[in-house]
């Protein structure tokens, strides 16, 4: 569930920000946790391996190696590589909300354009909506997990009012012809129900009719650009790249940043702290910045800071459906709320 | 209120941008003082402790932690995320502002093409403004406190002059059947104003139906995206590491940055200033970039540098409803002012 | 006055960008210099006084002194948020550079459109211009301190050509009804010209009409965005940081960049220059980086690189005028530019 | 082929990322091998020298040039020049995504507006699919090694039903004529058989005509801008320059990271490991993002990570040929799928 | 002449982007080897005055300004600085190749919708083409020193086929009437021979005409952003500053950087190399840096990477006049190559 805060900071207060750490939901301490559960499982085994398990010499090799852990570990810049790179990440993030499609445009037309209070005009404009929800449905089942879940078979399409049976059918054909995405098939339909009312008089003029169905184009685009962000991610190389050095980074440190014996004057080892907090807070701050790339990566997933797909369908579906309903409310929107209060 | 200075650096002069400094609103210094009063506060205690109420093996164990926290507060460079996440912070606020909606466009059209001077063709301009109007309205109530505060209840539209009371009953109706955001609604009144006004004979042709249809779909893309930047702010994830790494990075400085005793020979403890002027520098440029941040993540919010919705509302409500007024200017542009002087 | 040196980078020459150094206009000795003596005369002062006017044990503080205020004037990266800083300004400036509107497209299309070589129709083409030019008038004189002078009443808009005394009368009336700005008005005025015309059968079609009045609506939106450009400017906080940073960055190098006695053996202190050509080259670069911004913070001021709008103005209301000219020049551009030379 | 890994990243876990790491296909592993393995032999040889084959004064004078060659190395900061070339890099390769052009929209349209269930009808539908596959084939042939090694001679077109002799002619005949390309030749076709359906009637009207044109005309911008990025790569300078910094960090690396004799007391040099285990995560790290950019470079190239090109051409003339297919299921695809299920 | 090598990194290889460094043209190597002579030259002879030319005492005094000069020519952090700089630049020379105009579509549109295979039908579509081609020849040789010596005089256009003698007298006139370009001029050419086309009949109907004008505007609009790019480079004090800035350093490092008898214990100077191999390496990383930016400057100059404004004119000037070649290849153009291949 998408994790929203901008009414916490619409005044810049007294330690304004600092609210905002005692999150959980979203928050870097919930992603954290489990990596530095670990982390701090593995420093404690090696703090007590030193303190305890090892001879003199053996201790000397110890803080050798530790010192030389400590020095080599920052060859790699990762503050530097991560800011580039969680950069990259987010601009993708931003951009692919930016074209998460909206059916409202559509439907508001097709309210104004597609006439007629009968029963025909309205399977007309029902079916209208419909087909564009259902493109959607299958758009979002391609890129998002949980969509996906809802809408594992055909029935699930059919059970939720998505489709019929007879347009099951045609699915079901079109998956043996093609193994390709079917997103533009409902989209086809919405504009044949256009074109329909058109050739019946319910359509005013050509001008409407191009309105509309330059609105489903533009659906379609954003469909389809949303597959094409899916299908072509960051690329590998540079995920990789980033991964490894943070974990090795993080994985040297475990010897590096031990509490040496202080007596034996190494620099910067002039005091035993047995809890390294400073190391530890530096492990929340790295890992997070990482965590906020990994959790941006798939936008659709199903992470608490990723978008609500399933709550997208359910509000277009629910607010998109104003012929169907039995309650005053959407028979008022029919008939009074598209009118001018005189 | 917006914080305007474009004027006072028209010219590059001598110490130019420093004359900025010496202003209270909007400043780094009205946005900083209350934590840089804690921060003093506890600095101060700790430096009366380590002068005053300390023993000497205690003051050599407090200045062996001062130097490990001014060592190990240096971690994490936050100089380069607060600069990454700044950037970001400052693109989507920008973004924000180009997206603000301005009437002007869409009432310069209908004045120009919802002809007729008599009563209806007043009334039906007079109400097309109004509608665009509300629309902004309930846009941004649900984005900017300031404009929430002001229109708490529809009431509250009504007696502004924004609403009618069977309008209201349509909106009250509307929010028993759906829980979402109600924008487009006005917009559509606005379209149908239109459409009965070309059923009229008062819209010229098609083209002018068109172009003011055209005009209102932009106004709701715009509306549409606000609503969008508003939900989906910068991932919380983000936000918390900068956070946590700023605020951490000035605590481990109460301790790190205390003057030490200069005869104990510490590397760069060889002089005792007593008040540490550089410490607090760098607190406030760090806590003002901060601050920029805090202050521009929620842009329609109550800081001394957010967009003046509520000046927005005023200027386009004012400006839009020339059929109203009973001044003589008004009466002239009417009259005269859509005329080519001859 | 622009300054333009694209010609003089043609080509990838021996030291070909060190050519541009040895010019004033626009230079950033020229922007450099007040502030560069000023922190001369201060630095000799200090000099002066740490080498004839201290005794030594003063001479010893003096010295803990500098080399405190050098060690701790680094805490802020001033180089990283100058680098973030100018980045942001330049983008703001070439974005309001693109969107300085031009009245080409306009008047090529109401010359093709607005047709008639009788005197009504060069009486519609003229003020058509007229009204185009108008409205850039008025628009920069709102961002512009330039032109702001060049028409402080609305008499200079008649002196020079822009207005009618019929015209003046309606925007003072506009001006007792709204303090808003008026740039709209005369572009609605040019829109009623394009009406007009085709109402008198002088606009051959409906998409004639509708291109000009296109066009219009796109000076319109330029004309707008620059004054929101203008109105909010980067935020105040984070210029009043960079500049605080800069300045307190050199307050302290004052102290901090003194020579200080090389028998002493303070480290990188070993040799006496007396001329500390590095520290002011080093103010010379950070103060000229800081001058790239200030001069670009408002593109429409009075510094040598700022738009010419001056010019602008002279350029389009030369060029355009093309029916009032009485040079043969004119006469040919109406009477053969726009045929075809068979 | 692509590497798609989206889906593997849809939940943010424990140790999610580092779970990408166990990939071969476009893994930095397998881009950096080979270099890696060269530069392990040097190194070695490099070491067994020192430890083996050179007398003590002549370990000394390789001691120091190995000190030397480690402080001088790191004069150019190539991860800070490697984030800036990589940013470009990344955005021109994303650029470049974007604008590959989708058959779909253009084939949808002419499905609905090509009417005609006849022979003819089938056979315009046919040919207008078939000429904006070619231009594709033609465009990508150009741009992409693996479509030219298809599409060697312009019978390969013809086998693969591309083209047809007539057509070969004159794409022979106009090769004659020009040396530039050709992309434009089909989509002109592509144009001509609106026209003519247009003349017989089988569009219906001229909006429906503009809307098929207006779409060619978008498929050709995307078409020829592909060719311009192909044409004009980031400058060769920055990519040198990049390349050779890289390159000779890690050259002067075999000697300057070389263990020195520990009993020597040189700095860093407290302890010998034998294997450089640092040295070579700092090869694969930095080698692996100069690979990022390498393999983005051309991203129509034969990289695993690159568009996979002719993939892409199959799926559009597989889909794009509804009209050819005997298989029931494109039948009904033509009777059933472009109808409104009722 | 423009350098690509797409095709050379079409594969990721061992080594691959080395490859690239043995080239001559466009090459870094190109472009700094005359600095780097100059700079080896001054370097030999500080080096030599150092070993032979000086005493002891004066060696000494020598080695004390060199350490200096060493430590403070980093004061100024030229990597940054160059980054922000050339990502600047990169940025501005990419959009300038993205806004040369192509005249395809035009003449596409022209041959489609100007009919007639007559001769004054001929004469039509050959005057539009010239047209477009002159108004392309006089917007180059405003920005490009190349196409302005080409076309150094009327004459030269003429005898080039691009004008004809009337045209020249209208030019010369307009010249006398205006010092501003004239880019328009032979564009609103353009426009008329559409409009004499569509008065004449040969323009089947208004959206053929509307859709060439509009294109006629896009090219403008490309022709006069270009000029912009051309009149307003990147700031002055911009370019200032980075060129001094780089300049200084390695002015300074050619004391700085001397091999210091290593005998005198100085840190890091422990042996001399007598070749400085590091500095020069240096050198060329850098100056090669800022090459790019200043190649990049005036991408229409004369540099081996710049545009090849003579050869757009050519290839447009040839595959454009399908009218007048006597060549079977382009009868066929005219007579096959736009019909449908039945």
């Amino acid at each position: 569930m998408t994790v929203s805060y901008t009414r916490k900071v619409s005044e810049t207060t007294f330690c304004g920000l600092s609210r905002l750490l005692f999150r959980w939901r979203g928050s870097v301490f919930k992603l954290v946790w489990p990596d530095l559960v670990v982390y701090l499982v593995l420093y404690s085994i090696c703090s007590l391996l030193y303190r305890f398990g090892l001879k003199e010499d053996q201790k000397r090799l110890f803080e050798k190696i530790a010192i030389s852990c400590e020095y080599f570990r920052n060859v790699f810049p990762i503050s530097f590589v991560l800011g580039f790179y969680v950069t990259i990440v987010v601009q993708r993030w931003w951009a692919q909300y930016m074209l998460i499609p909206w059916p409202d445009t559509a439907c508001i037309l097709a309210s104004a354009y597609i006439q007629g209070q009968d029963e025909r005009g309205r399977l007309l404009r029902k079916s209208f909506a419909r087909y564009i929800n259902l493109a959607f449905a299958v758009a979002f089942s391609r890129i998002s997990p949980r969509v996906a879940r809802r809408f594992a078979t055909y029935q699930c399409y059919i059970d939720a009012g998505y489709m019929t049976q007879s347009e099951r059918v045609i699915f079901e054909m079109m998956d043996e012809a093609t193994r390709h995405h079917k997103i533009w098939l409902p989209l086809v339909w919405a504009s044949m129900v256009v074109v329909r009312a058109r050739k019946e008089g319910r359509v005013p003029d050509d001008y409407a009719q191009k309105a509309i169905i330059h609105e489903i184009t533009n659906l379609r685009y954003n469909c389809g650009k949303l597959q094409e962000y899916n299908t072509m991610s960051v690329p590998l190389v540079y995920t990789q790249v980033v991964t490894m050095a943070t974990y090795s980074y993080f994985g040297f440190s475990i010897l590096g940043r031990q509490f040496l014996d202080p007596s034996q004057g190494y620099e910067n080892h002039n005091i035993d702290f047995y809890i390294p907090i400073f190391t530890f807070l530096q492990f929340i701050f790295y890992m997070g910045w990482l965590k906020v790339a990994e959790s941006l990566l798939n936008p659709f997933g199903d992470d608490d800071d990723d978008f609500e797909t399933n709550d997208f369908l359910d509000r277009h579906f629910e607010v998109r459906r104003p012929e169907d309903g039995p309650s005053t409310g959407r028979k008022v929107l029919n008939t009074s709320a598209f009118q001018i209060p005189s």
